[in-house]
Order: C-alpha cells, then sequence, then structure tokens
C-alpha cells in the first residue's frame, strides 16, 4: 500500500486555525498497513453470525465512570446469557476485590448455564495469573484471556522493552497459564492471547509473536485457543484493519486450529466496520459490547452488527426482540444516555419528518399491504432499513410532522390515528395548512395539534348547517329542497341534478348568484376501531360505521375543500359541501 | 461479488427470540453490489482532504424535532464559514417559506463570503424549480442540485414507473434546470444532479441515468456539474458501497469532466468509513454534517472523518481548533445531546479510567517530554489518538479514578494536581489506598477525594511530632539528639548513623525496641506552581520551593510508607519518616 502523503513541515494549512495548537503537521501517516495488493476480502460476504463475545463486564466496566456494582454486574450477566451469548468476558479478577468476588459468585452460586463459557482478561503477570486462576476454581469451562502489549509506541515509550525482550513477556505469560492450568485438570480452559494494540504492531511481528505463544501451546495438538486481535485504539480505515487481519490468517501458523477473534474500538467512528471487514478478511469471533460502551469512544457495538446482519437475511444468533428492554437495562447498568440517533435504537432513528420520505414510506407500506402475497412478507420499505415493530417498536414513531414535513406524513398521521383516507388532492389541500400551522410555532407538532387543525378547517362550520330536507329521484333526475344556514340565516335551498350532492349545490348555486362545479368527491367508511366525533353524536348508530366525505368545490373560480362525517353517507357527502362553502363565503 | 446466503425460509434460527416478529427471514440479502474483482480502492490512501459541502442546514435541519428558526440557521452559517466550508447546502427553498425566507435573507444582506458557494435542494419539478430560482434571485454563484429517487424499491413502490419514466424525470429535471438557469446569465450556476437512493439502486441504471443526466447538461463543454452518489439509506457494508462508486467512477461517461460527490447515512453505523471507503474509490467531494445530524441514524460526520484525517498528517482543510464552541453551537441549533463517547467530542473520549492505560498514557507523555527533540513534537501517545489540547480540551480530562484505575493514573492525579511526583512503590501503596476507597463508595472518586485520601494517610502524624533536636555531624558520623511525641507521650530520641535520617531511625528504633530498616527513599522539590498546604504553615517562606519527601520503612517485618512535607529537606524527610511510623505503630 503507498503511504504517499502530503504532510511535511513547511506545508501550510489551508485553512488558517484559530488556535495554533490545532496542527495537522504533529501527527505522522498510518505506519502498520501490511503489503496484501491480492487481499481476497473485498470479494467476501458475511453469510453466518460470527462467534459474540461480550466483554461489557469487563472492557466496558473498565471504561463507566462509576463501575458497576456486583448487584448490576449480576443483573447484566443474566441480560446477556438471555440475549443468547455464549461467551461472556465478566472481568479481571486479579485488579480488584470486587472483580475477584463477582466471579466467585457466579461460579459459586451456579449462575453459569452449561452452555455458556465465562472468559476473564490478565496480564502476563505471574502473581496476577495465579490470584486469576484462584478466582475461577470450580468452575466447569472457562477462557483464560492473558494479553501484553506489542505495538511500537508501548514498546519504545511504555515498556522500554525491544522486540525480544516483549515476545519473551508473551512467550512467559502462555507458560505461565500453561502451568497454572495443569493443576486444576477438573475445568475444560480455553486460553486466549491477545497481542494487545495488535494494529498498532507491525504485521510480521504480530504474527511472530503469536507463533511463539502457540509454540508453548500446541493448538495443533488440542488445546483449545483463541488469538485475538485489538484495534485497542482505532488508528487507520477500516480497510487497513481487515488488511492486518487478512495478514496475519494468511501468515500464523496453525491458521486451522485457532479461533481467530476481533476486539475494534471506535475512535475513528468505524468499529463496527472494522469489525464487519475483519470478519470478511478471516476472523471467527467478534469481541464487543452492547451498545458499544467501552474505553474513550467504546467498543465495537454488538447490537448493531448483529441487526445489520438480520437487516440482510443472516440469522444474527442473538434475541434482541425486546429491544427496549435491553437497552434500558444496559444504559441504566452503564449510566450512559442511549443517542436518539444510535443505529436501531435511538429514538429518532425510524422517525421521518420529511414530506417526500413521509410519503415513500406510505406508498412503500401501502403497496405491500396490497401486494402481501407477491412480496412474501419480505422487508423492503423506502428509507425504513428494518420494519421497526420486529424489535417492539410503534409505527408511532415512524411519522412525526413539522415544518418540512409534507402531506404524505400528515396523511399517515390522520390515516393511522384517526381512520381519515384523504385522497390526494385533499392531502394537497391540508398539507398547506398543517405547514404553516408549524412555521408559526417553530416546533414539531403533536398528533393531536394535527388533528385540531383538520377539525378547525374542515369540520367546524359553524353558522353553515342543513336543516329538514327532501331529497326527490325521479326517472334519475334529483330535486332537493330543503332549509339551511348560512351565516346565521335560514334559507331555502332548491336545486335539480344527477344527485344529492348536484342537486344541492345547484340549489345554493341559484340562491346565492355564485358559480359552483364540483370539483372532486371521495368518500370511505371509517373504520370501526376509530371512535372520532362519536362523542358530539348522540343520535349516531354506533354499531354503525361512519362515513367520511371529501368534497372540492371551484366557487367563483377559486377552490375550495371540504370534509363532512356521518352514519348516513348523504349526509355526510351533504356536510362535507357545507365544509367547502363556509370558508368559500 | 458472490452472494450466497443461508437465507431461506425453512432455516430455523439458532436462538429463539422472545417475541415471534423478530425473524431475519423477512430480509433479503443486498442486491445492488457491483461485481468488480478488480477494483483498485484497497490499494489506495487518502492524501488529500475532500472538498466538504456541509448539509446541516438542509438534511440536517430536515430531521430534527423542531426545525431550526431563521436566526438559528443564520447562527449555523456563519459558524459553517468560520469553520472553513466552502459550498454550504442552506436548504430547500421551494418547500417552505422559511426556507425561501433565508435563502432572500442571505443573499440581500450580502452574508455569503466571496469563497462561499451556497447549494439549494430541488426535486425534479417545474413549478418548485421555477421557486427555486426565485429564492436564489441576485446570487454570485449557486450549486442548484436536483434530483430524484431511482432505487428499485422506490420505482416500484413509491413511483410505480419503470425504468424509462425515472429516467425521463431526471432528464426534464435535468432540461428545467437548464432553461431556469439560462435566464439568470449573471449567476455563475453549478448543477449537481442526484441519482437519490443510489446505493439501492442497479449499478448500470445509476449510470445509465446519470449519463442521461449528462447529456444535457454538457459538463465537457464547461458546463460545472456534481454528481452525488447518496446512500440514502445505509443498506450495505461500507466496501460494498466502495464498490459501487469505483464502479460509477469507472463507468459514467466524462468523469474527467464531472465532480463526484458522496452523501452517506449511517443506519449500520458505518456512514463515516463509506465515506472514506469512497474517497478511495475516487469521490472528490463529501456531503456531511457536524456532529453527523440528519434523517433517522443522521448523516455522515464530518468532524469525525476531517480529524481522522488530520490525526494522521493530512491538512483537513477545515478550522476545528475551537471544538467546544462548534459543540455547542451545533447542539443548540439541533437540540440534541451529544453522546459522551463521541468520537473526538464526547465529555470521556480522552479520558482513562484503566490503570493499565493511565500508566501508558504517563509514560508515553514523560517519554515525549524527555526526548522532545528525537520526537520533533510528533504525536504519538498509547491511548490518545490525538493531543486533546489541539482541539482546547485539558489534560484533567484524561486521566479519571475509580476502582478500575491503578497506580499510573493515580499518580498522575497528584503529580498534575498537587505537584507529588511518588516514586513507583509509593505509587503501589497508595493506589491500594484508592482503590479501596472507589469499591467502597463504588463509584469514581473525584480529585478532591484522592487528596484527602493521600493526607489522610500520608500527612495527618497525629500524635507523632519531632519537637526540638539537634543533628551533629562529626566527621561523616551522624548523631541525632531531641525530643518527639510518640503516642501523645514527649519521649527523648537519640541515635547515630551516616545521616539525619538513618540516625533518627537508629534513635526511635533503640527507644522502641522495634526492628527498623529504611527500604526505599526519595525527594523531591515541589514546582512553586503548585500551593499545596502552604495555608497551614505559617512559618513557610512562600518564595522557597517545598520539598515532598517519600520513606518506606520496614518495621518488624511490616513494610509501611510515609510522606513528609516541608521548606527543609530534613525536616521534609523527618516528617516522612514520622508517618510511617505513625502507620506502624
Amino acid at each position: 500500500m503507498s503511504q504517499v502523503t502530503s504532510h511535511s513541515p513547511v506545508v501550510e494549512p489551508k485553512v488558517k486555525p484559530k488556535f495554533e495548537a490545532f496542527d495537522f503537521r504533529k501527527y505522522q501517516p498510518f505506519a502498520f498497513a501490511p503489503n496484501l495488493p491480492d487481499r481476497t476480502w473485498p470479494n467476501k460476504t458475511i453469510e453466518k453470525a460470527p462467534t459474540w463475545a461480550s466483554v461489557d463486564l469487563r472492557d466496558g466496566n473498565q471504561a463507566l465512570i462509576d463501575p458497576m456494582t456486583i448487584e448490576q454486574k449480576m443483573q447484566f450477566f443474566k441480560l446477556l446469557v438471555e440475549v443468547g451469548f455464549k461467551e461472556i468476558e465478566i472481568g479481571f479478577p486479579s485488579a480488584a476485590q470486587v472483580e475477584f468476588d463477582f466471579a466467585r459468585k457466579l461460579i459459586e452460586e451456579n449462575h453459569i448455564p452449561d452452555d455458556v463459557t465465562i472468559q476473564v482478561l490478565v496480564q502476563a503477570r505471574e502473581h496476577l495469573i495465579e490470584r486469576t486462576f484462584e478466582a475461577l476454581q470450580g468452575v466447569r469451562r472457562a477462557v483464560v484471556h492473558v494479553y501484553n502489549s506489542t505495538s511500537k509506541v508501548q514498546r519504545d515509550k511504555v515498556y522500554a522493552k525491544d522486540l525480544e525482550e516483549i515476545k519473551e513477556i508473551a512467550i512467559k505469560g502462555a507458560k505461565m497459564l500453561q502451568d497454572h492450568a495443569a493443576k486444576h485438570p477438573d475445568t475444560e480452559w480455553v486460553f486466549q492471547y491477545s497481542p494487545e494494540s495488535f494494529s498498532q504492531t507491525e504485521p510480521d511481528y504480530a504474527v511472530q509473536v503469536v507463533n511463539a505463544v502457540n509454540e508453548v501451546w500446541k493448538p495443533e495438538e488440542g488445546q483449545q485457543v483463541i488469538i485475538n486481535l485489538p484495534a485497542t485504539v482505532e488508528s487507520s480505515m477500516p480497510n487497513v484493519y481487515a488488511d492486518q487481519v487478512e495478514y496475519f490468517c494468511r501468515h500464523v501458523k496453525n491458521r486451522e486450529h485457532i479461533i481467530v477473534s476481533l476486539h475494534t474500538h471506535n475512535d475513528r467512528g468505524s468499529a463496527v466496520a472494522a469489525a464487519e471487514l475483519g470478519v470478511l478478511a478471516g476472523a471467527d469471533r467478534i469481541e464487543g459490547t452492547l451498545l458499544g460502551n467501552g474505553e474513550r469512544t467504546g467498543n465495537m457495538d454488538i447490537m448493531i452488527m448483529a441487526m445489520n446482519l438480520y437487516s440482510q437475511g443472516v440469522d444474527p444468533e442473538l434475541d434482541l426482540s425486546d429491544m427496549s428492554r435491553i437497552v434500558q437495562i444496559v444504559s441504566e447498568c452503564n449510566n450512559l444516555p442511549v443517542h436518539p440517533r444510535h443505529p436501531y435504537v435511538g429514538e429518532l432513528v425510524f422517525t421521518a419528518f420529511s414530506g417526500s420520505h413521509q410519503d415513500a414510506i406510505k406508498k412503500s407500506l401501502d403497496y405491500n399491504e396490497k401486494n402481501s402475497e407477491a412480496t412474501q412478507n419480505i422487508w423492503d420499505v423506502a428509507y425504513l432499513p428494518i420494519d421497526p415493530a420486529h424489535i417492539g417498536r410503534s409505527y408511532q414513531d415512524v411519522v412525526r410532522i413539522n415544518s418540512q414535513s409534507g402531506k404524505g406524513g400528515v396523511a399517515y398521521i390522520l390515516q393511522r390515528n384517526y381512520g381519515f383516507n384523504l385522497p390526494r388532492w385533499m392531502q394537497i389541500d391540508f398539507s398547506r395548512v398543517v405547514q404553516q400551522k408549524a412555521e408559526d410555532v417553530a416546533r414539531e407538532l403533536k398528533n393531536e395539534e394535527i388533528l385540531e387543525a383538520f377539525e378547525s378547517t374542515y369540520l367546524q362550520n359553524s353558522g353553515y348547517e342543513l336543516l329538514d330536507h327532501n331529497i326527490n329521484n325521479k326517472g334519475g333526475e334529483v330535486e332537493f329542497n330543503g332549509q339551511m344556514t348560512l351565516n346565521g340565516e335560514t334559507i331555502d335551498i332548491s336545486g335539480h341534478g344527477n344527485g344529492p350532492l348536484s342537486s344541492f349545490i345547484d340549489g345554493v348555486a341559484r340562491h346565492t348568484g355564485k358559480q359552483l362545479h364540483i370539483i372532486n368527491y371521495s368518500e370511505h367508511a371509517i373504520s370501526p376501531e376509530f371512535t372520532y366525533g362519536e362523542e358530539d353524536e348522540a343520535q349516531s348508530d354506533k354499531t354503525n360505521a361512519k362515513a367520511a366525505a371529501y368534497i372540492q368545490l371551484n366557487v367563483d373560480g377559486e377552490i375550495y375543500s371540504g370534509i363532512g362525517t356521518h352514519t348516513s353517507t348523504v349526509s355526510a357527502m351533504l356536510k362535507g359541501a357545507l365544509s367547502a362553502l363556509s370558508q368559500a363565503f
């Protein structure tokens, strides 16, 4: 990989920073990319979930402002088991008493299901390893995860040791693990080694160190071995990390006898991408946390990666169906908020405010409903990568209305909440009303406010009421005779037409001397599940479905739309006409 | 790219979900990846910042619960200009009055600097395009960004139109733009076209539609053209998106005459990775927002991508030095919180609680200070991808203490805040005290609480005070004679040794009958910038540096550490011995 860079002390920044300390020339290009022009990972896709390992109780916990209490750790552990994790790193027992005690509690009180393996972390140091095995006494099966730092910055600045000396630490750690494990033959021991800060380690050196560790452990002779490749600090683009992983997998000895695990962090905002590309590059196992808690910017978020698989038809092998409960427990134990835009779980991630998005969602859902057989109930909806209902989210979240919203969204709200199925021309008319209102208040509108605007615009025809009337159909010719109030005044209406609406409109035109034409007309029954307006109409028969009628009139060249509701379809229609007239006059 | 998948209606989920709705079998594998086995992007690195285009005021704004007021838009616009954006999408003027008014205000009140170009979005529809040009009347230069949806789901379900019909919408939009622009020849017009939902469009079809648009615009004859390739919904891994971008760049006509722009969203948590890989794949320009606001999970976060470049020595071409001010204005205008783990800006992203991390940071910083010439002030510190000071963050954030912390972190706090430079053996001793305390309170410890623990452990030797004394050195042989209080009782001390400390300890041993040996000893001046304890010692000369002495004693086989401070180095040393003794007796 060519690493030409514009970096040079004489280059002047293109934009002059306000504070001189802000200077890109203080940094170097990434120096640990392997040369792998024949990489194969970009030709692959993920067809199966990796083995998931939760490190919430260790890497996640150690990054909390207030680490979890034993009670919280227990609650979190039970959640992880419920969600379906089979490997759970429970802590660093040699580092703190609470960590030690938690391991003992899990083991002594039999909290670990038969198909779940606990994992503990320890540095490659004798007294810590000894204490770790003490904490694990009596466990059925456990992963003991030993690590030492191998990166150049750690070798040079933190340990002041050379390549051989650092490798020696790893080898010693491997031997110590082996020795201690041999003393406890009743437990099924899995050994895990991390060349910590792998991603900032020279690729060939990482392979050397791991080979040296495996020469001790001998995975080819049956010892179960996990080799974990941490991006302890995310320090390159995810494709470079994938190259590092593929390079490692191609060069490490006995690849077929070891499990390659990844552990990525989110310093560059790409922890999930790095893990995904790393799986393409050959990894078998992914360490991460729920909601991505962890040191600094956090670990990779297993929920996002699992849901990414889910959304493309791959079994995530985790049960994330009760998402809101998972989020609640995790955020309480971590005492960290969930961002409203957090993928899959944030408050706003299934919400569309934009008119065109709302419209497209509505049309996609309508299409799927009408074509459920042809679509085989496969989810494919514009702007919604997954069906929110699959993780317990309501459709109420999906469409919310503000000044950026359009007719589709407003129509969706009225349809879903109140049973009004507005025709397109009515949607256009009403969306102008809503947009103006949203601009006036300069904030989101609640559903009730939308209904209120709907009612005050179309359903309160004060001063316009149809009184007693008679509709007579003789050979297809309809005659309307009756009375209505118009601006408070009672007037007689007589007209002719081919139906009740046209004869009524004819009568109004005759009386008022206006030019009146019906442009559009639509009517539907409101589904009985909606109870809109019933309390207002004592005479309505509640067992009958109510009709909603939408009328658009041309009144002296201007266009007005009106709506009427009634258990009688004819009355609904005439009320709709009155609604349009009340706006016109 | 092979797209074998485990998806099939007869596959049973490995983990049985609690709610049946949670079913991966309702989804299909991604179907729009191009076949590009000879892709070149993975061999490239980013050596130069792309052209940044902020869409905060449009895509960001339209996704807000409460869209911005004109005043907020103006404040945000000014911030974007200050930060160094040269292309700013200001809104969708034909969609809402406030959007129209904001465009007029910017133009009529001359808020647009000469080197900044505003951009507006519009659908490919005549009356909207007309209104858009009305909003732009009199502007010096502008990008008019027209779009229509091209994805399969939108064609089939939202528009019910075929490939030709959808392409026709794009062509018509292109012509309308051209016609309207021709009527306003005083403005320098840049045309931008988005095949909206590009990432869910068949790669060849996207190329066809764009070629058709460019046959109208003729970029090869001088018309400035931006072709924007949105991942309107992030629906694949970022490497697949990069393949789509490279495929597009290789197949579109007149590639050298058009600017290829990307616009990614974060539905799968990889918006930044997709944009970065897309730049490798050939894109020239990136649309995004500050802090990643935008529809659903948000747009790609330009701050993260810019800081990623910065951290590897590439000029970000944006001034992000006054990060806290940027974050404040953005989060106020958006009325959205910033997550504590948000890369580069979150409260916790430069914080290390873990002992080993704290230790490594401290050692790296010490190394750099001692070797500033050799390191040429290049930043390379374990666990800190950038120097927090470069974006106005204090080192106070870096190390915080809880039960997961170790000696390095605690030592760092005492050194940076109070001037105590603890030797390693003293760090070990005190870290046990701190860890116990943190476990007891089960939360993070404040700096003041650490100091309090430090004082109560080492600096309050109640009942142990050195009174008048005489130290006599005769030919290298030192004799100590004096009085001290021991458990409230005043006693005489006489002893011999090769220095004041050893002779004093000898005297205490003689008097008490205990076995006493000095194991470790260390002393340093506390830098005058620290004022620890001055208020307590009226006699101290404030112009003199104060000394801190650290003593470790073996008392009858048990080890005790003590600390003393005084303007006299000898008195500090003897007080340190008293401190250790007070713990022993």
